[in-house]
């Protein structure tokens, strides 16, 4: 009988690699945002069918894991089209929604929240496209002031420059802008949405493709105007202010302080940004970066969150990191950081010496440093040739040689060379380096 | 219409500072581990349902959370018993052995690996058990040597320590041992696997209810001898190692060692201690705390886990830790780390004055601080209630008065005291605290 030992399709182990690198993202990002005064939050991954759906969640909703019914209830259910109960969650914001509508009462207000965790979708698996993936949101929610948007904004921002992505841009546009632009397109009001559909695939389609469709759309001379005010990243300031003076002089006061505090030329405005969501109702904006095409991450203001819940509306405003993408850009980059294996691997002599071996390891763990000693008792060779696949710095070797001179031996597995040191000696020279 | 917005039955949320806990159990268990030289992995949430059944899961294996199958295998499925093909992993043991199976010829040999994540079983909600909780386990494999018993059982109490638990003692006893003396017993040996059961209850069920039971079960004059034998934590070291010297030798020497490197009052054997399962083929241990009935954790030799996979038989040894028991003995107890809210709050004092503002919170962050900005445009009072809300140890204002001065006043919000200061004075007096 053959057993499967891969993941179901669409599903992924991750190796001490990949799996310390994402570790490591879900402490850096979470450090920034705790440095922004956000707090944490996390909801059960499961949640009830009649909770995932009819919440305006479009696509997703047909991409839901649904878990079968259980005992009595199967039972019951058996040859009924009501076989499931609950099922995964496919995004953190409508259990974000669910948990503020739930516990208002009990936080800060305004609340600041993040949320880190994975969500599952049924997609069709492709390169790129998982089953399972992980979803990190920022949140501000009870308050509509701009603030918000420069609070999210700076802290998602700062949490890339953390991971050590080089130079991600930021571009920010508004959907009543976006609107009153179509308005003065002659762009009728039961046809923006699919204009906006159109415009949102700017980065994927054939830009000749698209003005052909927006042509069949909406005639051309919306489309040529279409194509002059909204399908370039160039914003035209006083066309815009034109337009929508208040929304364009919120945009630009939000561009201004994050210039200020993050520098002027990774922030810009661009009229052709949708953001894909339905839901967003002021500004917007999406995180990018030169060795990636799409997107690093986005958000903006959604302040009907919580009306679905049966609770009065509240405004929101929230940035999403790409949380895979990040990866994707970390690992085919090689930016950010470097994984690395244990500082030193420990080799073991012999039994006798056994026990002065794991009092060298305690005590060197008590330094702060990150020591593997070998788990076996194999030959010196083994043990040094795992040292190597563990990339350790240093393998250490306590014998009783050294253990006489109350010296440790250390051969550095770069370069071979080696050293006879005494244990204070060691711990400040891998301390140092 | 009513739409819930609590979490499934026996699914949780979690509030900011259950939430912070938990991160931080997360990032403290994993840095100790990293420590150890053991690298994190990382298994798919979902397994085929042929991979999760039929596994020795046992009584846990009628608790998975089924997948609805989807689209036309669905339609092709109605009327069958064969109506899902997915399920939610119930433990971390058997995706590990999936993985290792997998992976093994990219990974060191022998392997150290820890593993920290959600698992899922479909128990009757009741308190402190839940469908939804957090697994932490922590194995080496591919060694037979008791160095990887010294060396899980190490890690995993350095990380009790590390997590704040005063004291946590480890009882350790070996499969072997426990059916040597069920021998000397005249236990028939199908009739051992029940006895262990019992065994297992001591510390819930009644003594002499379990004497009763035995009495039933193998007759009075094995009863006795199994409650003179195994019925005590007190061990007979002579008694045990006439009924299995090798093992026992063994066991003391795993004792010695770890006595050795933490304290001799923290680890004693315990002729008693079964744990549960019935993969384990050698060594058994558990984690206790005084303030806590039941266990914290536990773990030992299973060296027949990669067999279900098909392939050779390994050696594996590991420890798991009681997440949740964790969590729970944090909470109650107050003992482990205090959750914190931000360092300061910075209010906003005017329009005029929110660069300013937002420059000194950067400032702030710089140098290490959590520092939360007002999330609103509302009046000080707000302002203030908002920074208590947030149990920040400080408010800060930066007015028109302050700017002029080139200081910033901060408000203690334990004891109301104010101060006007520089900012390097801010910054070294909140970082000395």
């Amino acid at each position: 009988m053959s057993i499967p030992t891969t993941p179901p399709s669409g599903f992924r182990d991750f190796l001490p690699d990949a799996c310390s690198l994402r570790a490591h993202a879900v402490e850096t990002i979470s450090r920034v945002y705790r440095s922004y005064g956000f707090s944490q939050i996390a909801t059960s991954s499961v949640e009830e069918l009649s909770v995932l759906t009819g919440k305006g969640g479009g696509e997703n909703e047909k991409l839901i894991f649904k878990i079968l019914k259980r005992g009595e209830k199967l039972e019951q259910a058996l040859g009924s089209s009501e076989l499931a109960d609950l099922g995964l969650r496919f995004d953190l914001t409508l259990p974000l929604a669910r948990f503020y509508s739930r516990h208002q009462s009990a936080l800060p207000h305004p609340f600041k929240a993040f949320h880190i965790g994975p969500v599952w979708r049924a997609e069709r698996a492709q390169k790129g496209r998982y089953r399972e993936f992980y979803q990190c949101d920022v949140d501000i929610i009870g308050s509509d002031g701009n603030q918000c948007e420069i609070e999210v904004l700076s802290a998602a921002y700062s949490a890339l420059i953390a991971m050590g992505v080089s130079a991600p841009t930021v571009v920010l546009n508004d959907r009543t802008l976006l609107f009153a632009q179509l308005a003065a397109a002659q762009v009728p009001e039961d046809k923006r949405q699919a204009v906006c559909i159109l415009l949102d695939k700017l980065d994927k389609v054939d830009r000749g493709q698209i003005l052909g469709e927006l042509d069949a759309l909406v005639g051309s001379a919306s489309a040529r105007s279409i194509e002059t005010s909204l399908m370039t990243d160039q914003a035209d300031a006083e066309r815009l202010t034109a337009a929508a003076p208040a929304a364009m002089k919120n945009l630009l006061e939000i561009l201004k302080r994050l210039q200020d505090l993050h520098g002027t030329d990774r922030f810009a405005l661009s009229p052709s940004l949708v953001r894909g969501f339905d839901y967003y109702t002021g500004p917007v904006f999406e995180f990018r970066h030169p060795k990636l095409s799409g997107s690093l991450g986005g958000g903006g203001r959604y302040d009907r969150l919580t009306e679905k819940f049966g609770g009065p509306s509240v405004p929101a405003c929230g940035a999403s990191i790409g949380f895979e993408r990040l990866m994707l850009l970390l690992e085919e980059s090689g930016e950010g950081p470097k994984t690395a294996g244990p500082d030193v691997c420990v080799t073991v002599f012999s039994e006798e010496l056994r026990g002065p071996t794991l009092a060298l390891a305690a005590r060197l763990r008590q330094a702060g440093l990150n020591v593997d000693v070998y788990p076996g008792t194999g030959k010196f060779k083994a043990q040094f040739k795992y040292a190597d696949s563990r990339r350790a710095r240093a393998a250490l070797v306590l014998g009783p040689e050294e253990a006489a001179a109350g010296k440790i031996k250390t051969k550095n597995l770069q370069n071979g060379e080696e050293r006879l040191e005494a244990l204070e000696e060691l711990i400040s020279r891998l301390k140092a380096s």
